[in-house]
């Protein structure tokens, strides 16, 4: 077990320990946003015979002493065109043999049962050369490529119906304040609505985790002991949340215990939300996260996110790049110290504006926000201008290199 | 009717003749990604009362000698606590009155009866005041705000469990090529395999969009006049896909005349995909896409895109931005070209690589695909490090302006 670790090595203790992952097969329907197991590869030409680009006429060889008039082949499409001879086919259509370009409708004029070519066409134009998208065997899509809509045209162009895919991660939500209540309760004085299930719910969805359950400890008479035994055994991701120094103890730290959960790591420096900790139960892993709605959501993004994502076969992390702080920031930071930005994109490049309400229990600072800045321990305060490390939390990355010049050693 | 006309004058109309916004009332558990109709306001302070921000010790004023000192108040949370008093609370828990800060756990030893202060507490610390994250009538979420997870969290932490929201738009695709099988057809020679309607339905779904049906001129015996007076009562918007060209007749075009739609606008000079157009027929838009899969994304994203997205309230257009061409373009450019490529932000700016495989027929050039290289007419061949404009289709404006140092006049 590790104490007062940095981000870093937290990462790395929870790739380490990441549950086993799993797969099923999908209908391509259900394939949006999922990704492959496998690297596929086509079973055929794609497309499997020469094909008419454009709606238009085949043209086959043509001797006449006036290259631009070919004669309409009668009788619907012939096996073969005969020189000199043309015949009108559809996008997609096959060729008669002996084609060798097509025209667009628009680019000829009909005189009777004589075509005249308005513009020059050279062999081969607007035909489909058997293969010439995909050749058989030709890698599709590569193992660990997320689906998206062009791979589900390129799928159903190949007549793949169903695809092997890793499973949605299955996440449990605790809230173990019982001074907590659910939607739907009217909070009396002294309680407080729950605010971080919805928001948690939402990110993980975002991230194409699956919440399965939310637990209250609020009015509980089952044994909390009981109920993470249960939930373990039916998800790969356990998220306690609040409850992280109830009585002076640690709630959620002791609950680990209880079930006989592994503590991989507990308490690491970041403001807010530092005291966090990780376990492992069989093949789940365990997240205690702080009760305070902004610590929450950062601390979902630094510690459940990249399990999520991981979980699915996906790039981890963040991106990270250089930008400039449009506003700064007056306080002095005694930890390493995420605040919630928005980042944009500037003619000069990234900047960033800090949110306001960056008290950890304010839910303001996460209105508009798509960018953590990590401001280093001791830093600060931050001037207007100045140049600070974002985490982008719309973009991944495989590795945690910062984009831009670094403004860290 | 305007013929031949520019891509941001097809905007314009598109826009113009945009149909009706409707909307409805969702529960928050729906609320995702919706855009909000109105702006909503606090009904209350958040938070409602002074609450604790951490779980340790509420403090009372303190006159003994020894500052660092207090005594616990016995049988719990009193109304309100005498000077040099402590009692336990937790975050978000009321504060008796008298209480002038909180102290958290770790920072205090508990000596019998007595508290030991280990740091330095100022008047306030810890102690959420009431309303500080949002006072009663303050705005909660502006108009026209899309719904994210922490927006989720917001209304639950005011008890707001349903909200108005633009419905997500409907949308129709009619396959007109009758060459064009469904999934589950083995196609015979001269059919091709429907890859257009599953990559359109991952579009339009990511887009916030409902596909409602898709229909197949394919062995159809239902009048295709009969089916699109249907899809047009019962969508707000309809894709008319392929048979642009069909006989050397508009076939979309005379569908859509048929029907008696307004025709907006007819062929847009751009590559890939200039046989496009648009109608509309009572509160629906009607848009004719090309069949060629390559270019019916690109019409997609061009014409499509926007009223999908305008129709939930959410800005229309693409980001704008000028990026190094990491690998160039040997073809010179006759109409303005939309050349399909991957765009990422690296050290020096945005970099976009032209993807292989860029016919119109050719599915290849969409893999990866996250952004529109915008090739003015006759320009190219495009060199390694040359300046492009990129439209990146992740990320939206309310309008078109582009993004770093202009390339065009």
């Amino acid at each position: 077990m590790y104490q007062d670790i940095s981000l870093e090595q937290a990462w790395q203790l929870l790739q380490e320990h990441g549950p086993a992952l799993r797969h099923e097969v999908v209908s391509t329907a259900d394939a949006l946003g999922r990704t492959l197991l496998k690297t596929l590869y086509a079973g055929h030409d794609l497309p499997p015979e020469p094909q008419s680009a454009v709606d238009g006429y085949a043209l086959a060889e043509n001797h006449h002493t006036d290259h631009s008039s070919y004669q309409l082949a009668i009788g619907g499409l012939p096996e073969a065109l005969e020189k000199g001879q043309a015949v009108p086919v559809n996008t997609g259509g096959v060729l008669p043999r002996g084609t060798v370009a097509v025209i667009p409708h628009e680019k000829v004029i009909g005189e009777g049962q004589h075509l005249r070519l308005l513009s020059n066409i050279k062999m081969g134009d607007n035909i489909k050369g058997a293969g010439e998208d995909f050749a058989r065997n030709d890698i599709l899509l590569s193992a660990g490529t997320q689906i998206d809509p062009a791979a589900l045209g390129l799928l159903a162009a190949l007549g793949i119906s169903e695809v092997e895919v890793f499973q949605r991660p299955r996440v449990a939500i605790m809230c173990l304040a019982d001074n907590v209540v659910p939607s739907g309760i009217e909070p009396r004085s002294g309680q407080m609505r729950d605010s971080n299930s919805p928001m948690l719910s939402g990110f993980i969805s975002q991230q194409g985790g699956i919440v399965t359950t939310v637990h209250y400890a609020y009015n509980n008479e089952t044994s909390m002991k009981n109920v993470l035994e249960t939930l373990c055994s039916q998800n790969e991701l356990v998220l306690l949340v609040g409850g992280t120094y109830q009585g002076g103890e640690n709630a959620s730290r002791l609950l680990m215990e209880d079930v006989g959960a592994q503590i991989l790591f507990w308490g690491v420096p970041i403001q807010p939300g530092s005291h966090t900790g990780a376990g492992k139960l069989g093949n789940t892993l365990l997240l205690s996260l702080s009760g305070n709605p902004a610590a929450c959501a950062v601390n979902y993004h630094l510690y459940a996110a990249p399990v999520i994502r991981g979980l699915q076969g996906l790039p981890r992390h963040y991106r990270q790049v250089i930008a400039r702080c449009s506003n700064g920031l007056p306080k002095r930071t005694g930890s390493r110290r995420f605040v919630r930005g928005k980042a944009t994109w500037q003619d000069s490049g990234w900047e960033v504006e800090v949110l306001p309400g960056q008290k950890p229990s304010m839910l303001r600072s996460w209105l508009g926000c798509n960018a953590l800045i990590d401001l280093p321990p001791g830093s600060g305060p931050i001037e207007a201008g100045e140049e600070v490390q974002v985490m982008l939390l719309h973009e991944y990355a495989d590795f945690t290199r910062v984009y831009g010049r670094s403004i860290h050693g």
